[in-house]
Parts: C-alpha cells; structure tokens; sequence
C-alpha cells in the first residue's frame, strides 16, 4: 500500500486512521491508492460470490413516506422484479449512524447487493463488506471513502441553467433557500448558483442566501425575511421541492410577484396557485439506472465504477393568477 | 365439514369449487363452517410455528410510487423495525394474478407474517398458506373467502358526512364520480352517497354519476360532460384522491364554483387554486395499526379476527380565490 502510494507507511496509518497534520495532497494519494487496491480486491471477490444466494437486494433511503424515495423503491422494485429478485428497503430516516446499522442488517442477511442513498458523508465504513464482494451502488449522493458505482442528478449544471434563466429575465437580486451544504445535492446547487452570477458579472450577496432550511415552514420564514428586508429579491432560487413548497405558500400568501425557481419537479406542482419554475430531471430514471447497474455488477461486470448522470430540464409549473 | 354446516356433502363440494345453482344461504352456511374451521385450524398452526423463523415481513400493495401506499409502507416497516424485522414490499399492481404469484413467493421465503391490500376480490387462494400459519392482516380492503383481521376506513360513513355536508349547505343535484364499484372502498362510498341522499330525501339520479373512474383524465372529462349537460351540478363528490385532483383541475380551468368534497386528503391540498374539502383519514394509522395486529399474531395471539375501523373527518383546503 505505501509503495503503491509512494509514502511512508506511518503515513498510510495516520491517514487511516484519521489523524490530524497529515499534507492534504499525501492523503489524497493514500486515499486513492487504498481505494484502487479496495476495488480490485472487491471486483475479484464479487466474481468468486455465486451469483444469486438469497435473490434479495436491499434499498437503503431516507424515508419511504416522501414520494421523491418512494418512487425510486418502486422503480428499483421494478427492475429486481424482473430478476426474480426481492426487494428489502430502509429507512435510514436521514441518520449516519441508523444507515451504518441498517447496512450492516442487511449485509448479514446476505443480500446480494445494495443500493445506497447515503445519510451520512464517510462511506468508508462500507469497505470491509465491499471487499468480500458486497455489490453496491450510491444513488442521488456520490459515496466517499470507497470505490463503487453511483447514479447522480447533474446538480451543478440544472442550477446554473435555472439561474441563467432568472438573469436573463431581468433579476439581479435573486434570493438563494437550500438546505445545508454539508448535504451533497445542496452543496452542489450551491455552486450552480455561484457559476451562474459569476458569470453574469453579479456578485454574490451573502444577505441573499440562507442555507439549513429543510422544510416548507423554515423556507416561508426564510422567503418572508428576506422580503420584508430592504431591497428585497425580485425572484426566488429554492433547492428543493420542500423548500418550493414553503415558497409558494408565502409568495401566493402576500400576493407577491417575484419569480421563483425550484430544483426537483413534485407532484401537484402545475396545479400550484401562482407561477413558478421547476428543475426537473426524471426521478424513475435516477431509481431504474442504480438498479440496472446493481444487476449488471451482480451477473459478473467487475469493470471500474462508473458515474451516471441523469439531465435536468427548465419547466413552467402552477396556475396563472387571477383565472378564477 | 358438511356436519358442522348442516349440508350434504355434495352441497359443499359445490360450493368449494363454485358451481351454478347453489342457494346463496347455504353456500353462506358452508364458507362460515369452513371459515370457522379453517381458522381454528390457522390459529393452531401459527401457534405451533415457532415465532421469528426469518424476522422479514411482507406487504403486498398496488403501486409504491403512490403517496398513500408509501405512506402505509413506511409506518408498517417502522413498526416492524421495532420488532427487530426487515420488511419486503412487493406491488401487485392492481392485478390479482401478480397478487397471487407475489403472495406464493413470499410464503416460499417463509416470512413471519404479511400484510395484504388486497387487488383481487377472492382471497381463498391464501386458505392454504393461512392454515398452516401463516398470519395476514388485511388492509384498505377486507378479506373474501379467508378469514383473517383487517383495518379498514370508514368508507361508508365518510361518504354521507361529506353527502350530508353538501346538503346542508342547499346542494341538491351533486356530481358523482367514483371508481369501479368493484372495488370495495368505491362501492362503499357509493353507499354512503346513496344512504345521505335517501336520508334527506333528494332522488338518485344516474345522470349525475359516473362510475369506473380511475385517473385525474378521466375525472376531468366525466366533470366536464355533466358541467355542459342540461341543468349541471352546483356540486361535486369525488371517491378518491386521483378523481378529486382532476376535478379541481377542470373546475380551476372553467372558473367553475361548484362546491367540491373530495374522499382522501392528499399532500399540497391545502395549496389547490381553489376551495375544496377532503374527507381526512390518518392514513399513517392505518399502516401503524394493521402492523401491530400483525405482530400481535406473530407474538402468539389466537383471538377471533376483528375488524379495525379508522374514522374520518371533514376539511376544508384549497385556497380562496383571487388572493393574488
């Protein structure tokens, strides 16, 4: 391991095990080189794994009761269906530690592979079952700290796309609600946002921005703060449908004309009561991808992981005002 | 068998492999004997069966990427977490063969117990499997030809508060759209429309309703032919969430105010374009307490099925109209 990554093996271990003062660039190139050795390792016990021991595979999400999830366990439902295959799906209810637990349930079980929307940020305590051949693949949130496959929303890309637009309206001061940046589709539709003025020549205004807000009553508060300051937004950027949802109510709620952006589509969102615009991408598709490349890792594919991207697209959603 | 039923033995052959001309009132006297029996028999072999062969449940529904059966999903593997039990969704999307073919594969898996809502009409298909243990709890939709619990909603009741409601406020000729009176929630609904309508003395009329509606579509278009009929509704009931959105939609569309009172709350109700009111049901208990039934059973309980009713209540959503 030190030899393949070129350092010393006190370096090895301290990166390991997480020590501080270790140069950022020798523990990227440990990091890297353990998780090289780690996938050949896995890809080779994974073939010598007979293929189908329990024809079951787990889903781990955050919550089955949010259609956003629940519509990806019934397309991955879908294509294990088609390989005669179960499906067991949990709950990690957006918590690191009930995810570890709930993976380690399900790896005793023996199922013959997992798909992951990660909770927590360090994935590094799936290598050891990674290694003995558990096949997995990370879903809406790219995984860190091993090497496997996953199925990502180009986030960064439907940001700067929905920004782009509300420029090109007309809007220079554009409200900014996400949830916090240490989640991973946030952070990045964060920095969708910031490419996007950077580009127009408009600075970013902290004043602007609130980040941490995660549910519709949080983003109505966020939204009526920043409308009641002085020079309030003229348009709203949301970074996902809950936080559109909690716009939409207080925007129709006072009557007010400014724009709104939401990344995610949802359901119901063209019967919303004023106008707004979605960043929508095709949630089946997100849920269909994992579980095809969880089946084809499964019947044998021990090439290196892939990332796959699913597109987004600008949408107009809600009513016109007025109609009735 | 034929003892316990006070028939020849040639009656209940009849009656077991569903032949013509047999009296309704014996063949109602044979299935009680046989239900009696049969679930004696049941009660004993769960017992004998030792408690957690494979700690997994199982939960037969029509469609996970539907709100309200990922919502029953969720609570039913919350509480089966508690129980130290994993849980395997299986869809039978509304097809009573898939139901069956799903019902076989997870009593060969051999889990400890299954809730079941049901698609098809005839559950005698799962005597078998119920005689020799297995423990089912029905959901949404009562058994037929099996006898085991279940949690139902107050369907019928619902259906004339809602009826009640619109005639207390002067409606005399209210729209109709429900589902297949196949289906059981619909054809009790449908009761409870005709039940209000008797009681205060307002005439059925057949032109004012529309049976077999599925989709948001089709509700749309069955509103719009009795809008544009010779004297049209001044209101509309609608039997489940997925006509109700589609009424709201042509209604909106028209700048229709015809009053509307729709069965099942759903998510974003509260923010349609217009006026509505929902017949609510905690749809999170219905899940909860047919889980617990089912552990009750695992547990050993031996008891005589029962019957879980879940009421329901009248609210107002929607928006006013003309807010912004």
């Amino acid at each position: 391991m030190a030899a393949v990554a070129g350092v010393s093996p006190k370096t090895v271990s301290r990166v390991i095990n997480n020590e501080p003062n270790v140069r950022p660039e020798l523990a990227e190139r440990v990091l890297a080189a353990i998780g090289e050795l780690g996938f050949r390792r896995n890809a080779m016990a994974s073939s010598l794994r007979s293929g189908r021991e329990t024809a079951t595979i787990g889903l781990i999400i955050e919550d089955l009761a949010n259609l956003f999830y629940s519509t990806i366990a019934a397309e991955v439902a879908r294509v294990a269906r088609a390989h005669d295959t179960h499906l067991i799906t949990v709950s990690s209810e957006e918590d690191p530690e009930l995810e570890q637990r709930q993976f380690a349930q399900l790896c005793q079980r023996r199922v013959d592979g997992l798909v992951i929307v990660p909770a927590g940020a360090d994935h590094s305590y799936t290598r050891p079952e990674a290694e003995m051949g558990m096949r997995m693949v990370f879903l809406d949130r790219p995984p860190s700290g091993v090497l496997a496959d996953s199925v990502l929303v180009d986030n960064e890309a439907g940001a700067r796309a929905g920004i782009a637009s509300l420029l090109a309206d007309g809007h220079r001061r554009i409200g900014v609600v996400v949830d916090s940046p240490a989640i991973h589709t946030a952070r990045e539709r964060l920095a969708g946002v910031r490419t996007a003025l950077a580009g127009a020549g408009v600075p970013y205004d902290d004043s602007l921005v609130r980040v941490g807000v995660s549910d519709p009553d949080g983003a109505a508060r966020a939204v009526a703060a920043m409308l009641d300051a002085n020079d309030p937004p003229t348009a709203f950027f949301t970074g996902n449908n809950r936080i559109t949802v909690g716009a939409v109510r207080e925007l129709y709620r006072r009557g007010s004309g400014a724009a709104l952006m939401g990344f995610d589509d949802f359901e119901l969102s063209a019967l919303m009561p004023r106008p707004l615009t979605v960043i929508a991408y095709d949630v089946r598709e997100l849920g269909r991808a994992a579980a095809v490349r969880l089946f084809e890792r499964i019947g044998g594919d021990a090439s290196w992981p892939s990332e796959i991207t699913i597109p987004t697209r600008l949408v107009q959603r809600g009513v016109e005002p007025g109609a009735t």
